[in-house]
């Protein structure tokens, strides 16, 4: 069956930043979209300043998997529509959590702490290493791959310790970071993927790219039972 | 040093129904006071109907564990003492939330999911198993404990996997519970503990409050770093 | 991509007592190998007294998981061949564990517990409740089913806690199970899965047969990177 | 209660190679045995060429804490006392593996997992981060602290995903490392922390000999029940 992905993207600092919109022209989701669509998935793609950002009832109905990147703008995310999506989670659908939206209204929602981290801006190397070989995330990659120049991502990282750790970010300023992080939340997986500061070419490298669409294929909604909650019958026997 | 707890009880239950009151003529978190201070511990009550539902930044600030009972009136709790007790928390104050405190604001926050359940009232039998014996919320206890009577509540309990399963309930009518559950939010130390209906004599009997003074101990703060966030300063050596 | 499965059935029960014979007559492996063919997958059977007991380098080689179901002759199998196996998991052969199989040599070596449980045989009621309803092991089923007849197991199970829960069993008698357990020990998915005892027709039951079909897709081997160990080369640039 | 600690040293690169004992020449457990007794627990060394290796029944049974640093004599330990500390962690005695024990035989049986990593020996800096600074074993540390020279242990860790992962290392040539992995192994709770080199003082820093103590109180057995295994009674009341 063919996945439905959205990818949401604020989509601001395209539009404020020459330096963003010069190296994402259509947007930093757009290298995203085309990437799962050339892995057979159905991508589109949803931004802030769309009606209801993009994230109506009915785009949310078809979406398996979305996935999130924000960081100049999440106070403008409207509280109605993060409890909408946050219900979409717990109901099953899969929620990817692209580096700056650590610090999103869902993310923060979803997680019940700070979501805070240390960082710096350096054009310093990034290696990310895998620590769970077996992980179906890690499908395709080497042992680590390196991204050239990031914007550093460091520990204390205040999340709840993550179900599954995947990757281990290295940099070369002295710090790590835990960068590959998944959650069930509901029925609904969560992966919390580091990389991606929006003037670096991050979204373009070929291993970024892949892990997302190993994430979407994680992430993607099983048929498991609906859960039901409330009050049970009595049981037919008498107790006590 | 001793250990300074607070037992919140939203202590309506107590106002408004003649057995209830019967039961806990007191408060429902008194035998939970007395035990604690039995155990060498310095425990105060708070209710929801004292000023800031007793619950100051300054009782905060004294207080190493909080335990919580609510049920009827969750929706009193005012928000901002909620967010208040929650960064708390994540400074690292423990938190040890009782049975109908699962719908409670301040657990949804810390959870992030729905924290709903099935249940029934009809006088069953709860037995309680360990399955964690060298957890130190277990000392004193046997394989299991028997509740005479209780109320049920059944699985799917819809809360993050915890960190440590400590207790899983056998019902009579059928259903299986996990009944203590361990989390880590920021540096802060939470059990969830399901026993304690306001209509039965469950924080009478001396496995209950063991295992509570046992969950005290565990949740109480330890001195690890103080975490900081946000901008890191410059390597020395250039980068990049 | 076809999934390669060998269920493997110490198969001596059939051959010594006769309601086992009578209750499974090709063996007890033989409902799973066929529910497995009917899903797709290419299944075979192997057994303790072929040689090697059918688990030859090449079988193993050609097996993306492995069943396993033993009882009364865990220690007639060679301990060359059960270290073959170990090393196969680590690399990413998928284990998935039945019943009685929890006293195998492979399980508790790759365990490191005792592996030790309660049992009772008294024909009572399994009841197996889902809790993590976002699993796909969980695919199809209802938010719980039931074993009409089973042997009871109880805890404290003696295995390291699972890395996800997926079942708990409550039995009539009062007892209670994990039932469902994930593990990843190397590169390699381990599930373990109460039901089986030999004298009920247990592996004929849809639901259990789901269950074992789920988990053989979740266990299978995904394509992550292979790991290298021992020395690394020095860095290009002086350090210390 | 006094704690009760062995401190285990295999004890031979001391005899053999002349660095070694100049670094340490009371032997490298000597610094950690008396740094445990100024904390005022009641510490005793052990190593491997004393009749049972020091770790006679009695000794055991009188242990609370068993610390383990071995390294070119693996082999040499005895299987059936290997044996009988895994039955003595199994009751409830803590364990603490140090730096190279990764690969004992005891630390291997507990894990079943092949333990190994990758290494090298370049004099380099290690960072050592707190991912969990709730966690008892942080008390007293700061954020990070850093040893100026150490060998370089690096991922993939072949070990189990830790109950609760404590430290991760950063390392100079560009590796990062699980450096602080808590289990619980029946009731027996186990930390394995990776700093130690014998060519290096890390026994005497202070922040490395923090770490240690704090690790055997987080280890040291509670009082929880005792387990029992094997065939239940049968209900009073007639089931199925």
């Amino acid at each position: 069956m063919t996945l439905r992905v959205t990818v949401w993207n604020e989509g601001r600092h395209e539009k404020t930043h020459e330096d963003v919109r010069k190296m994402y022209p259509e947007g930093l989701h757009q290298p995203i979209v085309n990437f799962l669509r050339e892995q057979g998935m159905q991508a589109r793609a949803a931004t802030l300043d769309e009606p209801e950002h993009g994230l109506t009832e009915a785009a949310l109905a078809e979406t398996d998997v979305l996935i999130w990147w924000g960081h100049m703008a999440h106070g403008d995310v409207q509280d109605a529509i993060v409890e909408r999506v946050r219900q979409r989670v717990l109901e099953g659908m899969g929620l990817i959590v692209l580096h700056s939206g650590h610090f999103s209204k869902i993310f923060k929602l979803l997680m019940g702490t700070s979501c805070n981290l240390k960082w710096r801006e350096a054009n310093e190397r990034e290696r990310i290493w895998v620590v769970s070989p077996g992980h179906p995330i890690t499908e395709g990659l080497g042992e680590y791959f390196e991204i050239p120049r990031e914007e550093m991502y460091g520990e204390f990282f205040d999340v709840p310790a993550p179900d599954e750790l995947v990757f281990v970010s290295w940099f070369q300023g002295g710090e790590v970071f835990r960068s590959g992080c998944c959650y069930t939340r509901g029925r609904g997986r969560i992966f919390y993927f580091r990389p991606g500061h929006e003037t670096y070419p991050t979204y373009y490298q070929p291993e970024v790219l892949r892990v997302i669409a190993n994430a979407v294929r994680w992430a993607a909604p099983s048929a498991g039972p609906s859960v039901t909650f409330g009050q049970r019958p009595q049981p037919l026997e008498k107790l006590g």
